[in-house]
């Protein structure tokens, strides 16, 4: 049996050290994917500090995986080995309850976190579930492809699930390695986008990702301008913003969505019910979703604006993106 | 030209007292309708209190209007004279934003309330701009069905708009004018139905009105169990409830829909994104959807409870409504 080397935290905030673990025997619905690269998430971040108290220790992070079937289960029949792949937040789902039976996989109560009670991606091997395991079709650029598996599916399915149109207009606020993505997608979708960032430089940038407007996210005065135009607002941004301000920049059924981890939200009921709108929000994506995604990204040509660490310099890149400086997002290349 | 009697208050918060007034020249997209009777809505007693900040005196309330078409403008060619009509808060949209052109008149931006800067129906006759004038299929009980043109399509527009399954479970918060016939509707439309409520008496005519379940609004415990059962939960009460604890008894994708004018709602972000939950609002509804309504209740034999008084005896149905004591609308009768 292969043992996996990998890089876990010790102790809750602990540095990553080398660490290895045998994974035991592969189940009858499992793969194994062999590790190519692997990106590095906030919620990386906060499961290494333990920071919603569901962290064991040794942990190895890493939830946005991209790598090649290594090995298969039994009834694993739809994944040829060698077939590149990726691999997200989740690595199992009940495939019993309704969710699962009606194809939203990612709500399912029972599902399993791929790096919650078990080993992820900061490693040179990884084991999953099949159905979590999404190939990745040609046209995708495998080495910056990892943080599709989070961060992309993350802001992907809100256009799904709220039928965004392209005839629509989307707010996207907050321009980090969720909402860079969330622009792209956006923007490719055919909407008219809308960014919202507190930083000045990055909403330079934002043009440069498809946005067809930049507005700074604590500027009451510009917000209020905005005041009945967006169908969509996708929250990307874990702050406390004004969200009375951008509800008021919704159109009439518009909805407030939530995808970054925002602490609290709060509105007045009158400003929902008058012109129908809502506050949401939505965790990652089905795995028919991530399929849907990555056809839409090679057609479109989307890829997540990376910077590459070795795994070996794994430290290093955790520290990059504690600091806020990362662009837009950290990815780790396998050198095991 | 006929003068129309009706009842005014002459300033904030006063008696309703004997007026009348000249309605001048019918425009050409104008009906008048002779009033048979009109309910009395707790919005009502916020404009005769001028809670809202935008009432005008002399104040005739009344935006739940049953009578008979009496005349009718040049252009208005589906509306004969004597048929049976309803008018409820809206008298009047543009007809070209986009909100009318999409059959969202209840969100025309520059719609017009039947209250609001002109007067109501506590009063002999009303006049409407046609397409807010809706027929009364037969079926319906006349004398009860004031309230369907406010309460009624308040609380079975969110049906339409949710795509509510008759396979769902719905809750209902409040049993009152709007949540009594919530009740009614929703039961009628084929769901399960859970009435919450801090009154123990009310609770127990909820299963008269079609609940399956009744729970105290206001039990922690007993909402606790409720946990992940219901796609969508109607606020009807004008209070400020747990919403957290009514957030968790969402099944995933479930909605905290708000159509009382509670006066706040605050959420933790997380109860909103890992469920793929929402907390939304709407404001009465569409004309096209005031007619299914309509034709649902006849089918379903669904009627307001109502209480009826004389169009004189209004101050006496006023307090009796501020007192909490109606059962559960009250509507007044013409007797002019």
């Amino acid at each position: 049996m292969t043992t996996i080397k990998a890089y876990a935290a010790m102790r809750p905030g602990g540095e990553l050290k080398p660490f290895e673990y045998a994974p035991g025997e592969l189940g009858a619905d499992q793969v194994d994917i062999d590790i190519q690269s692997c990106g590095v998430c906030r919620s990386d971040l906060s499961m290494i500090d333990n920071s919603w108290r569901m962290a064991a220790y040794p942990l190895v992070p890493g939830h946005e995986v991209v790598g090649t079937v290594a090995a298969v289960g039994e009834n694993v029949t739809h994944l040829p080995l060698g077939q590149t792949v990726g691999l997200g937040w989740f690595s199992r789902s009940c495939m019993t309850c309704e969710q699962c039976l009606k194809g939203d996989h990612n709500l399912c109560l029972s599902g399993e976190g791929t790096i919650i009670g078990r080993h992820g991606g900061f490693a040179s091997r990884i084991r999953a579930q099949s159905t979590w395991v999404i190939p990745i079709p040609s046209g995708i650029d495998t080495r910056s492809a990892g943080p599709l598996f989070c961060a992309g599916i993350t802001v992907f399915n809100p256009l799904i699930q709220h039928g965004v149109r392209p005839t629509g207009r989307v707010g996207v606020v907050g321009i980090g390695g969720l909402g860079h993505l969330a622009i792209k997608f956006s923007s490719a979708w055919g909407t008219e986008v809308t960014a919202f960032s507190s930083s000045e430089e990055k909403r330079e940038e934002a043009y440069e990702m498809g946005a067809h407007h930049a507005v700074s996210s604590t500027d009451a005065h510009e917000i209020k301008k905005l005041a009945g135009t967006l169908d969509m607002i996708l929250v990307t941004a874990n702050a406390d913003l004004d969200w009375s301000a951008f509800l008021h920049a919704l159109r009439p059924k518009g909805t407030l969505h939530f995808v970054g981890a925002a602490p609290q939200v709060s509105a007045q009921v009158f400003d929902l019910i008058g012109a129908q709108k809502s506050i949401s929000g939505s965790p990652l994506g089905a795995p028919s979703t991530m399929a849907k995604m990555l056809e839409f990204a090679a057609r479109h040509e989307i890829a997540p604006t990376v910077e590459l660490f070795k795994m070996s310099e794994v430290s290093a890149a955790v520290e990059h993106l504690r600091s806020g400086k990362a662009r837009y997002r950290v990815v780790l290349e396998s050198d095991f």
